[in-house]
C-alpha cells in the first residue's frame, strides 16, 4: 500500500486546536465520499475523461485521511493515482489544488451548513432552509474572499470563458488563439476548469502573458463538487475555487467577470448563456456593463446561428442585443474587450461599485436557489413562452442544467439508469425549438467526450397543455 | 469642524455587505465610547501622558464614524488631535493602528460576544458565561492569526519585554541598549506598547536591525482596551494587536514569546512576572523552555534585589530558579538569549509544538478568567501563604492587577474617586511583604508618570484572620 | 511613414553623456546594417521562415534610429513589421529583445573591438588580432554577466538544448514533451533561440514550470549576429543574449550548461555535438561532469544510429561513451538529468568551480578562434583521420560550421551564389563518411525549412591526397 | 592572531578570472595603506573619534588581504577591531561597507587611473593629467551608477545634509529632529557619513520612515579616501560610496541632491556652502532649482548670522538670496522642502534633465579640479575681493578645504607637524573677514571633536598686497 503525507498550505497551515479537531473528526460517510471524489478528480488533473465511474472504479483503493499532528493537519493519500507525481513527489500545482478543495469544502461546511446541505443529500435540499438573496451573494463573496481571489481582481481584466468540455480540435485550437489574444492584452482568464473550452483560453493566455512579461497571470477555475470529477482542473489553473453548487458557481462567474465569452459547447454552455441573459434582462440591471461575446471558428458558425435563433425565438430580439457574435477572428475578440475596458470601469464608477466583485448586479432569487435535477423537478418545469422573459430564461436554464446533470453528474446518471430519462413537457412551439437545439448538440457531438455514443438523458414530451 | 476620511486597510478593506451593515450599525453607546477611547489613544501616539482624563477632556469634540460606501467602509475622524498628522495627512503608521483597533474590536465583538462582555459592562462579567480553558487559548490564537501575527512568528526570535511605563531616564536608556543588543542578534521585540520600558527596547532593536540589514524587523505591541488609553502605542510599533482583556493579553504574551525580559517597573510589571512564574511553576510545564531574564542598570539593582526577595519569601526558592538576573550588562542579555535559542527550538520539537504559538504550555483556568478589579473583589482576595504556590501566584497577580487598574484604568479610577481606595486583607506576614514592595514602588516613582503626586489606590489592611 | 519611439530598459536606461554620444554617433554603414538586421529579426519573432533575403526585402523601408534625449536614449523604429505589435503597442517581450540586442552589440563593440572585428568585415577577421584563450573565456563571461545571466545560474539546473530549426512535426512534439519533463523537474532551458528544437523544449518547460508553480523559469536564448536573422528568438525566450560569433556562442553554451541535450537536427546540430565532444575529449577535462543526452522520437532512431556510427568511425569508441542515447522516452530524459544533478554539483565542488559558469573546462585555443567560412578556408580544411582526436573534432566542427553558413547566413549565401558551392577535400574514407551523413541530412529535410528545395552549398571532393 | 574571512557581496561576487587576478595582484605599498586605512575606518564604525593617528596606532597589527579562490574573491581580516563583531560575526552593515570600499577603490583604480592619481601621490596630482570637465561629470555619474545609487534616485526626494562632525549636543539633537521631519515627509538623507550633523539627520529620518512605513528609506553616505578615517560611516548608512577626491564628492552631492541643508559646522561646512554658492552663482545655472536651507537650534542663531554676513560681505547680497535661513523650527524645514518638491520636478522637466542626476548643472572647471592642500598651494591662493564672484567663491572654497585637511587628514597633519601651519595671504579686508569667521569656529569648538585642544593649522597673514 502506497502512502504519501502532504504538508498543509495556505489557510490549512494555521488551524486552531478546535478547528483541527473539527476537521479531523469522523464525518459521516457521505461527506467523506464527496471529499474523496473531489480529491480524486484533482489528482486526475490532465486526464482526458469525463467518465467519473471509470475514474472511481480505477481507483477503488484510493483513500484520503486528515491526520492531526501537534504542528498542524496533514493530508495522507493512500494509493493515489501515479500521474500526479514526478519522481515520487506530488506536483506542486496539484498539491495546491488538493488544499484548495479542502479549504473550500471545510469552510463551507463549517460556516454555511444550511447553504450546502444538498452537497450530500440532494433529495432534501429543495425543501430545506434556504439562504435569502443577500445571503447568497454574501456567501459567494465570502468564498471568493476566503480563497484570496477578490483582492487581486481589481484591474477589471478578468474574462470569464464558457464553452464545452467536449469540442472539436479546430474549436479547441480556436479557444487557444482567443486566449492568446486576451493574454497579449493582459487579460486574465476564469473558466469552469475542465478540458476543452475551459482549458484552451488559459493555455493561449499563458503564451500571451509570457510574451508581455505578465508574471502574475491568473488562470482561475471555479467549479463545484458535483462537476469537478467530470471536469477536473487542468494543469494551468493556478487558482482553484470550489463553490457549493451550480447556482453559486454561476453567480461567482458573473459577479467576478469584467467580460464574458461563450465558445461552442453543449447543454452546459446553453445553461450559462441563459443564466447571464436572464440576469441582464432584469430591468434593474440596465446600467450594468458586462461585455458578452459569442465566438468560434468559421466551421462553428452554424452553431451560433442556431443558438441565436433559439434565443430570438424564445427570449426575443432584445436578448440578442446583449451579445456580439464574432466568427473566426480571435484578434477582433481581443480588441473588443480592450475597447470596452474603459466603459466597464466607468459603469462601476457610476454605480459606485467595487471593481473586484459586482455587488450591484441584481440576480432574481429564482436563479440563486439550487435547482435539483430529479425526474419530478424536470417534469414539473413550466415550459411555455407566455411568461416574463426573465422567468422563461430561468426555467430554460433549469432544463439545461438538468440535462448536464443527467449527462455527467454521478448521482443523476445513476438515477436515470434506474428510472429512465427525464421527461420535459411544455408548450409545443417551445418544445420544438428546444428539441431542435438539443438534437443539433447531439449531432455535433457536444454532449459527451468523443469516443462514446451519446445516450440522451431526456425525452421531449410535446403533449403538454393539450 | 475638521473632518478627515480614511480608506480602509487590511481586513477592513474587504467586507461583505452584511459585514458592513453590522459594522456600521448603531452600536449601543458604551461600545461606541470604548471604540472612541481606543482610537483617541492611537491618535495620541507619542504623547507622554498616562492621564486619560486629561486626554479625554482635551479632545471632547473628537468623534469617530464608520461610513458605509458602496466600495467599502471608511473611517471618518471629526476633530482629531493634530499631532498624528503631517501637513494634513495622517501618519501611515497611525492610520494602520486605527484599523488594527477596528479590526480587533469588531472581530472580537462579532465572534466572541461572550468572551468580551466585560469590555463595556465590567460589573457583570464575573458572573457571565465564560470561555472554557481551551476556548480561551483558541481565542487568543484566533485573534493573533486574524492580525496576521502567527505566520511570521516561526523563527523563534520573539522576545517579550515587560517593564514600567514610568521609568527613570537611565533605566530607559538601558532598555534601549538591551534592545540594541537584541536587534544586533536579529531578535524581534514584543511589548505592551506604551512609553518607557515598552518603547526603549523597540527603539534600540530598530538600530540593531538597521545595522544588520534586517528589513522585516517586528515591533509588536499587544494591548487591551482598558489600558491602551493610558499606554498608547509608540511610534515604532509596526504590529498592533488589541486583546479583549488583561488575561488574554498575558496569555498572548507567553504563548507568543521565545524569551521574556523583565525590566524595572511598577505594579503592572509585578503582575506580569507573577503571571509567568505562576504558569511555569505548574508541574505540567516542566518540559517548557522560556528563557526569562530580569535586568536593569546598576542603579536599579536594589529594585531587583527587593523583587527577588519578595518572590523567594512568597513563592519560594524554586520560583527564583526560573529566572536569571543580569545587572548592567546589555550585551550579556543579548548573548543569553542567543545561547538559549537552540534549546528553545529543541524543546518545541521534543514536545512537537508549533514554533509560532506555544500550544502545549498549560495555563491554569484561574489565570485565564478575567479578574475584575472592584472593591468587593479586591477585598475578597485570599491572601495568605499557606496555599499551593500556583494559587498564591495567581492571587497575588490579581492584587497587582487591581492596583494597576486603580492607578490608570478609567473606570476603576472613577470608582475609587467615589468609594475610596481598595482594601487588601490577608495574613500579616504576607501583607507586610506586599506593603514593603508597594512602598518601594511608590518611593521609586514607579506607579505613575513623573510630574504627578502618587495617591495610593489601595489600603493594606493587616488585621485579617485575627 | 510609421514611426514608433521606445523607452530604454535595463542597462540602456542609464547611460552617461559620453556613452550616449558614442552610442548615437554615426556608425559606419556596415555596422548599421548589422544592427538593423538583428533588430528586424527580433521584430520578426514568431515568423516561421529562415529566408533572410525575403525578410529583408519584405522590409526594405524599415529603419532604426537611436535618438539622444536629455533623459536617455530612445530607439525609433521606422516602418517596423506589424506582427510585433498589439493594438499599436510593441509586445513587451519584443521590446526587451530589442534592447538586449542593443545592449550586447554596443557593449561588445565598445569593450571588445578586437574581438568582434569580423562582425562586419569577415574577410579580415582571420588575420586580425585575436583574443588569447583566457581572454575569450573572460569575454564570454563578461557578456553573460553584463546580461545579468550569471547570478541566476547558480542552481545547476540549466539544460542546454541543441537541435534543428527545421524538424518534423512529430520531432517538434517530442522536444516539447522532453521540455515538459524537464520543466516538471524544475530545470531551465537554454537554446540557440529559433524555431524547431530550439522552441519546443521551452514551450514544454513553460507548462511544466506552471504546474510546479515555478514562477521564475528561465528560457534563455543565446545567438549571434550572423544567425539571428535566420533563427529569430521565439516568443518564449525571456533572456536573449547576443554573443559576438559562433565560437563564443558555443563556449557560452558549454560553460553555462549543467547538462546538454542533442535533438535531431542538421549541420548546425552536428557542429554543436562535435564541439562538445572535442572539448570533453581533452585530457584536462576528465574530471568534468556535463551529462550529455542524444534523444528523439521512435521515428528518428535511424538519425541517431547514423550520427553514432559517424562518431565511432571518426572520433572512436571513447567519444561515444561521453553521451547517452535515449529513444522515445521523454520521462527517462528528465529522470536522467535529475539523477545526475548531485554528481554535477559534486564535480563543481571537487574542482572548486563556480556553479554559474564552468571556468575550469579547458577549451583548446583552436576551438575558440573564429572560423570564417570562405571558399578558401573551407577548401583548406585538413580533413583526414590520422590526427589527434581533438584536432579532428575541431576540424570537422569547422566543416559543419561552414555548411551552416552556406545554408542560412546572409553573406555566405551571397558568396556561394557568386562563386558556386564550397569544396571540401580530404581523405576518401573520411569524405565518404561525411558525404553519407550529409546526404542523410538532406534526405531527411534537415538543411532548410520545409517548403523549399535544398540546393547543397558544398561539394565533397574526394580526390584529396592522391 | 585572529583571522576572519568574508564572502564577497554585490559586484565583487562576480569577477572574471582576469579581474580577480588584477584585484589580488600585489599593489604597491601606498595603495595597500590607503585601502587598509579605509577598511579600518569602516570597521571602526560608530566610534566617536576623529583622531586617525590614534585609530591607526591602536590597530597596528590589523592587516587586510584579498584571497583568490576558485569561486570568488574573499577578504581576509587579520586582527580586526572587535567592535564591529557580534558574537564573533561581523555586523552585516559593516560587511557591506567593507565591500563598498573595495568596490569603489578597485573600480576607480581600474577605470580612472588618471583621475585618482592623487589618492596616493598627492604631491604630483596637480601637475598630472587631469580629466576634462565633461569627463569629471561622467566619472561621478559612473561611480554612482556602479554603486547602484542612480536608479533609485528618481523620486526627487534626496536631501543632502551638510554640517559639522563636531557639534554640540543640542545641535545634534536638532539635526535629529530635522531628520525626523524629513523622514515623516518621506525624504531620503544623503550626508558625508560621519558623526554629528552627518549622523543625526539619518537617525531622525529612520524614525520618521518607520512611522510612515517607508521600508526602503535611503541613508546614503558619500565620502572619500582621505576623510573616511576621520569620519567613519555611522551605523545607519545603508549605501556607502567612496569618491576619488573631495571635489568629486562635492560634485556628487550637488548633482545627486534634490535639496540641501546646511547645519552648523566648521571649516568643512563652510567649504561645502561656498561650493554650492559658487556653482549656483554661475549665470548658466539660473534655471536650476536646488532648494537650500541653513538651519540650527535657537542657540546656534549667532553662527548663521556670522556666516550670512561673511557671505554678504564677500559674495554679495545676490548670494544670500540663494538660501533660506530657518532658526529652531524643524517642522518648517520639512515643510519647506515638501513645498518645493513640485518646483524641483518642474525645473528638471523644463530643462529635460534626469530626475536621478542633475546633468545640466554647470560646474566651473576650476571647482572640479582637485585642490591639493600644500604649504605652497595654500600660500598661493589669490585671496582678494575684486574678482568675479564665482572665482572668489572657488578660491575661498580652496582655503577652507586646506584647513579641513590640516585639521584631520593624515598627510596634511603630518606635513604641518613638520613645516608649521599654512600661511594664508590676501587683501586685508577679506583676510579680516576670514579671520573673524575662523576664530568664531575655533571659539565654538567646531574645528575638532571635543576633549582636544585645537591647534590652528593656519596663520592669517594680512600683509599681502602692500
Amino acid at each position: 500500500m502506497h502512502k504519501v503525507q502532504l504538508n498543509p498550505v495556505g489557510w490549512m497551515s494555521q488551524l486552531s486546536q478546535s478547528e483541527m479537531k473539527s476537521v479531523t473528526a469522523s464525518h459521516h460517510p457521505e461527506r467523506y465520499q464527496l471529499f474523496r471524489r473531489c480529491c480524486l478528480a484533482v489528482l486526475n488533473s490532465g486526464a482526458e475523461t469525463d467518465d467519473m465511474h471509470k475514474l472511481m472504479s480505477d481507483n477503488e483503493n484510493f483513500q484520503i485521511h486528515l491526520i492531526r499532528k501537534e504542528r498542524g493537519v496533514k493530508i495522507e493519500l493512500e494509493n493515489p493515482p501515479s500521474q500526479a507525481f514526478v519522481d515520487g513527489k506530488l506536483i506542486t500545482g496539484v498539491h495546491e489544488h488538493l488544499f484548495s478543495v479542502m479549504r473550500d469544502l471545510l469552510y463551507m461546511e463549517d460556516k454555511y451548513p444550511q447553504g450546502v446541505c444538498q452537497l450530500t443529500t440532494p433529495e432534501k435540499s429543495n425543501s430545506g432552509t434556504q439562504l435569502a438573496t443577500g445571503q447568497c451573494t454574501d456567501l459567494v463573496f465570502d468564498m471568493l474572499r476566503h480563497a484570496n481571489a477578490i483582492s487581486t481582481n481589481e484591474d477589471l481584466n478578468t474574462i470569464v470563458c464558457w464553452g464545452g468540455h467536449s469540442i472539436r480540435p479546430h474549436e479547441y485550437q480556436y479557444t487557444k488563439e482567443v486566449g492568446y489574444q486576451l493574454g497579449l492584452r493582459e487579460f486574465n482568464i476564469c473558466t469552469g476548469c475542465g478540458p476543452g473550452a475551459m482549458k484552451g483560453p488559459m493555455k493561449g493566455a499563458a503564451i500571451g502573458h509570457a510574451k508581455q512579461r505578465v508574471s502574475n497571470g491568473r488562470y482561475i477555475g471555479i467549479t463545484e463538487p458535483s462537476i469537478i470529477a467530470a471536469e477536473p482542473p487542468n494543469a494551468i489553473v493556478n487558482e482553484l475555487i470550489i463553490m457549493p453548487d451550480i447556482e453559486k458557481r454561476l453567480e461567482a462567474f458573473v459577479r467576478f467577470a469584467h467580460g464574458i465569452i461563450v465558445f461552442p459547447g453543449g447543454a452546459g454552455t446553453a445553461e450559462e448563456l441563459l443564466y447571464i441573459l436572464g440576469v441582464l434582462l432584469q430591468a434593474e440591471n440596465h446600467q450594468q456593463k458586462i461585455p458578452l461575446v459569442l465566438t468560434g471558428p468559421q466551421e462553428s458558425e452554424s452553431y451560433f446561428i442556431e443558438l441565436d435563433s433559439f434565443i430570438k425565438a424564445t427570449l426575443g430580439f432584445k436578448a440578442t442585443q446583449l451579445y456580439t457574435i464574432i466568427i473566426d477572428d480571435p484578434k477582433a475578440v481581443g480588441q473588443f474587450f480592450a475597447k470596452q475596458h474603459q466603459d466597464v470601469k466607468q459603469a462601476r464608477r457610476n454605480i459606485g461599485d467595487s471593481y473586484g466583485y459586482n455587488w450591484s448586479l441584481q440576480i432574481p432569487s429564482a436563479m440563486q436557489h439550487p435547482f435539483v435535477p430529479s425526474h419530478e423537478n424536470m417534469a414539473g418545469l413550466d415550459l411555455h413562452l407566455e411568461q416574463p422573459i426573465g422567468d422563461l430564461a430561468a426555467t430554460l436554464r433549469c432544463a439545461f442544467s438538468g440535462i448536464v446533470a443527467g449527462n455527467i453528474k454521478a448521482e443523476a446518471v445513476q438515477d436515470i439508469a434506474q428510472k429512465g430519462p427525464y421527461q420535459l413537457n411544455g408548450e409545443p412551439k417551445l418544445m420544438n425549438l428546444l428539441d431542435k437545439l438539443l438534437q443539433a448538440f447531439v449531432a455535433q457531438g457536444r454532449m459527451k467526450l468523443p469516443g462514446t455514443q451519446y445516450e440522451p438523458c431526456y425525452i421531449i414530451a410535446q403533449t403538454h397543455n393539450e
